[in-house]
């Protein structure tokens, strides 16, 4: 079995857009009407078609991130929209309960303290079967106004986390700061961000078994492996695997064999997890590998690793990351 | 001959930071006393020996960028403390003329027109021999105020850079923004986003002959080099190499042999200068190798490169990019 734990719901019908637009707007956009009907064809020529063209099982499916827009409009606006997209996922995975496993979005705002988040988590965790969540580390969409992450202003969000046994994937939306471009600047930075803020801070002495996921293949932190070692030891800090390896882990969203294949050779395979993040930032083919960019599964089929360690990649890492998740192999 | 394209006096004598203190402060520090033999000694036990001891010849020799601090002070203070930063260096070089070639740092202000800063670069160059520039990209410290580098806010500093002949590195300063650490987040941020800004623009139709060095290794860039060719791609750019890379250029500032592997698996060796940033962000020795992380030589000399590949990474290159520095090879 082969499980993405890093997917959006890119190709929801156009009618949920046309609602978000209006409510954005802060006209009254009434009841959205999606049928079921709908939601099979934007996912039967997308990600299911994906899925069965590369061979993948399961994609932990969660709404469009550049979408979540924490930074438009009032808490209500934010917690009215994040209801709604968490329960389009939720009827996603009803329809297909083999392909797709739900992952929440939250509603938070900038300056709103996120415990206002928790009772939206519970709901979708308890009653939705929902096995984790995005957490956007900076709801001002590129400000970055709010508290780092190791502030104990998220402190409630992550006692929930730990009470429910779900991790976060950070995740950021799109940017408002025109310095940002979202997914080739906004995104890639805040994963390097969120991991300096983990390195610099004893977040996991107060919340031991608190866990992240920081996607994009953790930005640019394999790539800067010996930067980030020798911050830590330069600061007398422990080694990164005694101090955060236990918490934080990376996804397999990076779009070249010679990125995948630099991450295996620094992070330890315990810590990365299989993702493509599709259907996604990067949608053509690579004209050097004939294959589309976001294809990852190739890159992990073609690393130089053991069959064991690719199935930990694949799937047992997901199952001790994500512990509700628990189908059997 | 190596030379190092990216190093800072970050050992400067400690009064030169007593009087940035005290101006700071909003106090008149008075005149700034340090003998050449405190700068000597400054940098006989620091960068020289380093010189030394890896076997480099010669530093491109720029202020402390943390300290450069644009984000401080009125545009008055930021000139006043960025001719003595400047000064100071021209006459590390002029004691050390072999071993150290000087690089500026401008006197930018948030929200102050770029241009501002074009009679300094003009003294620098024109009358004290320098063959580069430090352009920070966010004068805000981390709060990301000012337009992008594409915006022709930056085209009169741009104009004077092709006109003078001198390349820029991308060098922010220290962050004021919490979220962001400085060495590990602010810096890494900055490369990513400046890539990611000229990615999306047509500069360099308009300065064909522009040329920018992203430092820490590009950032994030060649570990999403994917990425990048295809977000490229489905915007409809040209490919990397003719869209930008006759004008933007890496340094070899990653601190393990794995990234620097990867860099060299990726971007054209024509693209690559090598740098250590030698008194900088991380001193400490990695006991995985028994050497220095920011000991980047040995990484170059153990890649899988041909002697010529590796001569312009070790000066070739850098003549060409630095044209107004040409000593015998």
């Amino acid at each position: 079995m082969i499980v993405d734990i890093h997917g959006h719901y890119t190709t929801a019908p156009q009618s949920l857009w046309d609602w978000r637009k209006q409510q954005a707007a802060g006209k009254k956009p009434g009841e959205l009407k999606i049928t079921d009907d709908q939601i099979r064809e934007s996912l039967e020529g997308a990600q299911l078609k994906l899925q069965r063209e590369r061979g993948t099982d399961v994609t932990f499916f969660s709404p469009r991130a550049s979408t979540m827009e924490h930074h438009v409009g009032t808490p209500e606006i934010s917690l009215e929209w994040t209801r709604l997209s968490n329960d389009l996922i939720h009827r996603c995975c009803a329809l297909y309960p083999k392909n797709f496993v739900p992952i929440c979005q939250l509603p938070q705002s900038p300056g709103v303290e996120p415990k206002q988040s928790i009772s939206e988590l519970r709901r979708c965790v308890n009653e939705l079967g929902f096995v984790g969540l995005n957490l956007n580390p900076d709801p001002s969409g590129g400000n970055w106004k709010d508290p780092p992450l190791t502030d104990r202003w998220w402190y409630p969000i992550y006692e929930a986390m730990v009470e429910l046994d779900v991790p976060a994937m950070v995740h950021v939306s799109s940017s408002c700061n025109p310095n940002f471009h979202a997914t080739g600047a906004h995104y890639i930075n805040a994963d390097t961000t969120a991991f300096m803020q983990f390195l610099t801070s004893d977040l996991f002495k107060d919340f031991p078994t608190l866990r992240f996921v920081i996607p994009h293949g953790g930005g640019a932190v394999p790539y800067h492996w010996g930067r980030y070692r020798g911050l830590a030891q330069d600061m007398k800090r422990p080694p990164l695997k005694e101090l955060l390896l236990k918490n934080v882990f990376f996804d397999t969203c990076v779009y070249h064999q010679a990125g995948i294949d630099l991450m295996l050779r620094v992070i330890p395979v315990e810590n990365i997890l299989f993702a493509s993040e599709m259907v996604g930032a990067v949608r053509g083919i690579d004209p050097e590998s004939g294959h589309h960019y976001d294809d990852t599964r190739r890159y992990i089929e073609f690393a130089a690793i053991s069959p064991a360690d690719r199935r930990k990649i694949f799937q047992g890492n997901a199952r001790r990351v994500y512990p509700r998740w628990n189908p059997a192999p």
